[in-house]
């Protein structure tokens, strides 16, 4: 996910050891595959397609590759044939004279054709353009074996030449991609999904999760590469469903556990890529969103040492959320610890927070009801008094929605969270979201999965099943009929052309946050 | 040196084991040394500088580099105070915020301030764009220690953060270069040179030589970064002077002499990045200089060993290049088989050629006397003849200059080479080179130091010392006037911003056809 970027240099963090142990111990082992180029192809502009570029087949053979020399300027794709995630490695030979000047590579590795199509150069965008997945390579001494570092999530791989010299091309072969992931496809259990577009959006999701299971549950392979909170409660949910690897929900969850800030804060996210560190971002949501994996986590695995550790980080998190409610039960957002819900800025999230608070309050009185019997009577009042201050003062009746912040806007982000927390009535929630669908759909103006996940999970909650199937055919079966191999970080099906950055070269098409389609189907379609 | 050219796949090449194994036996060890930054610097535009650039010490002190921290675009350079052939390491940190990002680093490693401050994507030069010294590098985590595993050509290094993220940024530390030579500077003895310019012109001589003295001799440490005979005869000839390593000499000579074609032709230069490869182009007067070199060698070392095991190639050698000599005793120079004497393509090279054929017999005959008499009488024969034809068919006495070609041409590289090969008598040598002096001084379209070294030694030979040195002063004086470190692959007094390739930044800045002054001066004006 992505954010308005947040600096916070005066924050000191907790490094707990006793738990960052446990983060070692419970270290995964990663599965590595095999896999090979299926095609080259031809990246062609095209109006009509995902970002303007589509993926074309071209009358080069794979199996011939090595024919096809390439001298300055020269370029072929390479087509993996689905989304990959781990190292790449090729032949390279010269041809002709003897080698007399280095070679000059410049390689793109890329999710979708338009991040081939699209001009690195162009990039203007406010993330960091170090994101773009390409690399400039020398090489004194041919033939060898280029054997890359670092690891890349695409499925395509342009390979240009950027210079050789007039006496020799080079000559590729042999590439391939040595997969990583803590997980196994084959590990997921068989379920008989009769719908074949809800079977294929159940194997796609499935494909993305297991994309960003790596070392923690990653946000995007591609991009960022690290652990937020609000995309491992979405995939924690979606693993119990599928692969119910339980170590790397146990891992990350003593991560953020391990670290909250010496006021007792948890980040919004950890980089992981070395030593772990907090990065120094906190969103209201995404910190109680603790207490959610917790309870999820519990509600699977019945851990009670990982509850014993974590019941006082998680009660600490909840009791500094508590400090944001006014007197009356109203929360009152601070914009130092903003509410998320969406990327989006362009609504108002107080009562969107409200309901997030009533909802994580709610899993939060269930744990405490198992492990400290004292707190859970004294959170349940709360949750009342917040539930009561939102049916009297935040449910307008007359219009039949929520209202939210001091203009008492009406969106779809207030409906939707309410629901989920369960504040009204059943009946209440089935017509409000009866109301819903006839104000804001089609939905528009929404560029995340994330969010596009909470309203088609109200839509199961308050009995509207077939409008939360007609909405994951919609959204995530739109982003398979525009060629998705795995589910995108951002997409608005209103506009083909849309990136968040500026650009979509930066985007990541295999993001956690939109893997939920699977949990989804499972848990309210599928009689297990 | 480069040239036009040469492609000739049809060409087959001999392995003698025997001699390949004697490359082995000799190789040598690297010398290394630890080399830290001295000054940051700018790099400023100057129309009267060399290529138009120069380097100013700027306010920054390079003690406290790591507070010079680096966002988007920043740019630093660091100046290595002289020039370096080595491999390149820094410290990288983050500074700020968590590291949310890789850092995208462009690094230029730059002999001479133009290649700095010409943009690399400038370059349309007809040699491969791949010689140009930059990398561009993703760094996932930081701190680390960057360590570059190819050998750079430099004494300037533009670290450029091409992207960070707007929440940090990049910090460098301990910069070094470790730097290899087959030689060490300490084994030059010491000589009194009592005029400071020629003592400075002597020094860099051997810094020039030194950093060209690798695994073989290379031509440019920069580029092409590999044994050409033609720099190999000069480089022999300053080193027996000056380091006198012996065996990067007889490695070199069994290099060549192991490989030639299945005809006997030599090479004009071998790759030995790694199994040695001998180039498919060939030059009538750089296969002969095999001769040379081993002549030079022999009388240097008495290596009856070497000379036992290479004269029956040098013999073929000669014989291949006899063939193209006609029956009155003219050399026919052929299109297949080159006389290269110089870059420049504007002057006619046959009559030059005749006089290196000559220059070369005589130092064949030599060798034929210690190894094989019974050819001294044979090749004897042949010089008096060649030297005979050019007396009487090539020196035009009225003008009082050889004379060239169909068209009779009068140019400096034929009096020259005349000269050398002694041709003439001593005093006819003298006022050969009195007229020489009076019509092409001062010396204009000539680029290369690899010709300025054969007027400059013509001049000595004919007993002119007083114009070889103030030869010497004008031509590679005014190089280190323009800021040089060590001497370069091409130059022209009259134009600084000529390159034979189209760019400034393609040339290579320490070249070792460029490093004969110390020879010059050593030979023939210090009494030992």
């Amino acid at each position: 996910m992505a954010f308005t970027f947040q600096i916070n240099h005066d924050v000191n963090f907790d490094h707990n050891e006793k738990l960052l142990k446990k983060t070692e111990d419970n270290r995964t082992k990663l599965h590595h595959t095999t896999v090979e180029p299926v095609d080259l192809v031809d990246i062609i502009a095209d109006h009509s397609a995902m970002n303007g570029f589509k993926a074309v087949s071209n009358k080069n053979k794979i199996e011939s590759l090595a024919d096809y020399s390439l001298g300055k300027n020269g370029k072929l794709v390479l087509d993996f044939g689905d989304h990959q995630v781990g190292r790449f490695s090729i032949n390279i030979d010269s041809v002709g004279s003897p080698m007399d000047s280095p070679l000059f590579l410049h390689l793109t590795f890329a999710e979708t054709p338009a991040e081939i199509g699209i001009d690195a150069n162009s990039y203007e965008g406010w993330l960091s353009s170090a994101w773009i997945s390409e690399e400039f390579i020398h090489l004194d001494v041919l033939p060898t074996r280029l054997e890359l570092p670092r690891r890349y999530a695409f499925r395509y791989v342009e390979i240009e030449v950027k210079d050789s010299s007039p006496k020799w091309l080079a000559s590729f072969s042999k590439p391939i991609v040595t997969t990583e992931s803590a997980v196994s496809l084959q590990d997921v259990p068989k379920v008989e999904i009769k719908d074949p577009e809800l079977k294929k959006i159940d194997e796609i999701s499935i494909k993305t999760l297991h994309d960003c299971m790596q070392e923690v549950f990653e946000d995007g392979p591609k991009r960022d590469r690290r652990l937020w909170l609000g995309d491992l409660r979405l995939q924690a949910l979606a693993n119990y469903k599928t692969f119910n690897n339980q170590k790397l929900v146990k891992r990350c969850l003593y991560l953020f556990g391990s670290m909250p800030t010496t006021d007792g804060k948890i980040s919004a996210n950890i980089f992981t890529n070395s030593n772990p560190i907090p990065d120094d971002t906190f969103m209201y949501d995404y910190s109680l969103f603790f207490i959610s994996v917790l309870k999820d986590y519990f509600d699977n695995f019945r851990d009670t040492e990982v509850l014993n550790d974590l019941y006082p980080v998680a009660k600490k998190e909840m009791d500094l959320a508590l400090e944001e409610v006014d007197s009356q039960g109203k929360l009152q957002p601070n914009e130092k610890w903003p509410v998320f819900v969406d990327w989006s800025n362009n609504f108002d999230k107080q009562t969107a927070g409200q309901a997030i608070l009533i909802y994580v309050l709610k899993q939060f009185v269930e744990l405490a009801k198992v492990q400290a019997n004292e707190d859970a009577a004294k959170y349940q009042r709360l949750i009342e008094k917040y539930s009561n201050f939102a049916q009297k003062q935040l449910f307008d009746k007359t219009k039949g929605f929520f209202v939210s912040g001091s203009k008492q806007e009406i969106n779809i982000a207030s409906q939707v969270w309410m629901v989920l927390a369960h504040v009204l009535t059943d009946e209440q929630n089935k017509q409000l979201m009866t109301n819903g669908i006839k104000r804001f759909f089609p939905v528009t103006g929404i560029a995340t999965p994330y969010m596009y996940h909470h309203i088609a999970e109200a839509l199961f909650e308050s009995d509207h099943q077939k409008e939360g199937i007609q909405l994951i055919k919609n959204y995530w079966g739109k982003m398979i009929q525009l060629g998705a191999d795995t589910f995108w970080e951002a997409f608005k099906p209103e506009d083909l052309h849309f990136s968040p950055y500026g650009s979509p070269i930066i985007n990541s098409y295999c993001h956690a946050w939109s893997c939920t389609p699977t949990y989804l189907i499972r848990k309210y379609l599928i009689n297990e």
